[in-house]
């Protein structure tokens, strides 16, 4: 089985199986089709480039092609190419609600705000299968009350973060979280009860983060980011001794925090007897090297780390984590007591399911994968189309900083992006008061369907062209 | 197809299809067996019994029986009838982990606090059914961010409320939450930030409860219960303007709210412009006649209503509800944003399809007949082996209140128990301070699995004997 993918037009997964290159595309089409990856009218590659990509026969494509628009899966239309038919037939299941119709080209709204995985790439199919494998085995006192989540879901995710990030990770020290926002919280909330009343936040970044953050009555204090990420020497010397840092990819300007910082930041938060909050929220996807490890590494007992599914998977997914320092586990655990009583315990089993069977990393490569294509064409749609531009913090992540030609504002920008249908977030957006003093648009490539990918980039180049050339 | 049950030594329902006897029985054990509802090394009824329980001929109990000896799941020894194998066959699915051996009938430590249903019981097959049907068919961007969570989630639990506590709901009007807790804390923080600093809370009830709002800032003034339910007279003239209220089955005193209370609440609410909360936790549990409604309906814009599948389904099912006047629906909104950014949307979006194909009816229908059975075996046993006991509260709800007779102390019962490895709550865990003043246990009955029921009562019954004898 060699997964390949359809270079051609339009972004695809296709795991085809070349003992068996038909019966197997044929499979893998239905699948994208049914799963939404390929949504209606979405136009599929000519079959001689996707046989060039795949590495099988034009024959055996054209013949799955024929047999799918048999099946009504496809139309071939005379002068259009063959697209995914309009209604496309409903999976087998009677009883199932019809899907809700794709919207159609041109005339639907696309969105490039970062924050958002494509979220039509969510793998049905696996976590399904992981679900009820979950369903199947487990035993049934695990279904009642445990604020930290069951244990075999708190060692499988230690497991993962110690072998991905290098995390020193203790299932002991764990609590699931719903997510990052909620460890967020969660920390904040502690923080406050053992006398914190600030806490250092980079000056740019989510604004719901400096929100959460607030609503526990912690004060935030801006830090500067550069092209190293947070100048942590500002918190020296401040009566801050909490801050929450992005080290693996500064969101949203994309600098990795340098080792002399990382080392800087620990050294702080040890000396002044405070933490790091550590928000690693896409430290898998990193394109050009080895990612750089979790800061928590350095000192589990000053690092609080925080992660989540929500980029690997989805957000809806409410799954993430907290790796706690052991002196704050016993008052976390009693915030999420207050919070919630405890998180969705069969999504938390099902992605422990998956990351003890190898199911998570092979949907963490594939994503990466698909994404750093993204991320490839984004640059070189905008090197050749809109030179005035310059793009920065596209080592990871799911985004990059668009940096403004000369004499062209955010707003203009954006204004212009929506009058193509596209919506677009301004650097500003993510900038604390005082901070907001450089022209650029934060991208969000991950965030449209494969289908809509093309459209997108081209609405973003077209509305960068428009206002440097006014 | 008739629900039927077993009605000789061991609690078990079996769904039988009397035009298919012996294929549907089979088909009913296995399923019992495979998702832990009959442990390992129960014993099950003589086919006499079970025969006659069922309605149908005893010959085909025994075929059925023989049948699944040969598969693998039960094994028959000379002497001691025919029990559940001591290592059940695997489900089909070869990856797997073998199940966590059940331990085994006496030696084990069984539990009849309250507040959690019977685990065991969760409906995995109809759950995983469901999920699968919702994978099949929602759209993708139903995975993203929605603290509200999806509105066709949202809309199944609307009509299912009203179709089933004439609550007055609306999509609109309502937030999905991970369970009452988290429920009670969104509103808590609300009513904080409009200016509440007291909260009327039942005399008797969760501690857990109390500490939630308590940690928002709000103080608890206590409302003493009596036969009636809360004796709401107490708030007038107070300087509280909302109160926390379980109208349906006062927790863990067990009486309803009447009729007269139910206005007079509502009318307080209402003149001094505040708003109760109505925690409807079993109130889909009644036995003795219809339930009665939610007080939301008497009026939506003064009553906050909240409620969970905790009880129906599972605790680890973390899907709750808030349905809001709607002058706190955009506070709810912003505070469940800042607690988590929403909850686990397939398992909403799950508890949803459930409801909308008749599957959660269905479920709740079985659990109850289940539960009015412990019930009744409860009383039964109770009347007959330890007369001076009391018990009340039992008209509805997963618990009873059993008053101990004259002479004995919960602490005494509670030991007794404990030495009898059964665990017990005396009614002073619920109480306020100041409120302990009647020598009780609460019995949740519904906590046990069924195989492990019997023994549960018959140390339950043990425990109060020894200690009124001595």
């Amino acid at each position: 089985m060699a997964e390949r993918r359809a270079n051609s037009g339009l972004d695809l997964h296709l795991d085809v199986d070349l003992r068996h290159p038909r019966r197997s595309l044929e499979r893998a089409l239905r699948e994208a089709i049914r799963d939404g990856r390929l949504a209606a009218e979405s136009r599929l590659p000519p079959s001689r480039s996707l046989a060039a990509d795949l590495g099988i026969a034009r024959n055996t494509i054209a013949e799955a092609y024929t047999q799918l628009a048999a099946e009504g899966w496809l139309s071939a239309r005379q002068g259009s190419g063959t697209r995914v038919a309009d209604r496309p037939v409903q999976s087998p299941n009677p009883a199932g609600r019809p899907r809700e119709r794709a919207s159609r080209g041109r005339a639907r709204r696309l969105d490039l705000r970062p924050g958002v995985p494509d979220l039509a790439a969510f793998p049905r199919a696996e976590w399904s299968s992981a679900q009820r494998q979950v369903l199947a085995t487990a035993s049934y006192e695990i279904l009642g009350y445990d604020p930290r989540g069951p244990e075999p879901a708190r060692r499988a995710v230690a497991d993962y973060l110690a072998r991905v990030r290098g995390v020193r990770a203790d299932p002991d020290r764990m609590v699931l979280t719903a997510g990052f926002t909620q460890g967020l919280r969660l920390a904040a909330e502690v923080l406050v009860h053992r006398g914190h009343r600030t806490v250092g936040v980079e000056a740019y970044g989510h604004a719901i983060h400096r929100s959460v953050l607030e609503s526990t009555g912690l004060r935030p204090h801006a830090i500067a980011v550069d092209g190293h990420g947070a100048v942590v020497d500002e918190l020296l010397g401040s009566d801050v001794r909490a801050a929450v840092l992005t080290p693996a990819h500064q969101f949203p300007i994309g600098s990795v925090l340098g080792a002399a910082r990382r080392q800087a930041a620990v050294r702080w938060a040890d000396t002044c007897g405070g933490y790091l909050i550590e928000d690693d929220y896409d430290g898998e996807f990193r394109y050009d090297r080895q990612p750089v490890g979790a800061v928590q590494a350095l000192d589990p007992e000053r690092v609080i780390y925080a992660g989540s599914v929500s980029k690997a998977l989805a957000p809806g997914i409410r799954v993430g984590w907290l790796v706690l320092p052991s002196s704050l586990v016993a008052g976390v655990v009693e915030a999420k007591e207050r919070a919630d009583g405890g998180g969705s315990v069969l999504d938390q089993l099902t992605v422990a399911r998956l990351i003890v069977d190898g199911g998570y990393d092979r949907i963490v490569r594939r994503r990466r994968l698909g994404y750093r294509r993204r991320r490839d064409r984004l640059v070189q749609e905008l090197g050749a189309r809109a030179p005035g531009a310059r793009i920065s913090g596209i080592a990871a992540g799911l985004h990059a900083l668009l940096e403004l030609p000369r004499g062209t504002t955010e707003a203009q920008v954006v204004a212009a992006a929506a009058g193509r249908g596209l919506r677009l977030d301004g650097l500003g957006t993510f900038a604390a008061a005082g901070h907001d003093d450089r022209p650029a648009v934060v991208v969000g490539y991950s965030r449209p369907p494969d289908h809509a990918f093309t459209t997108a980039l081209a609405r973003l180049v077209a509305a960068v062209g428009t206002v440097a050339d006014s």
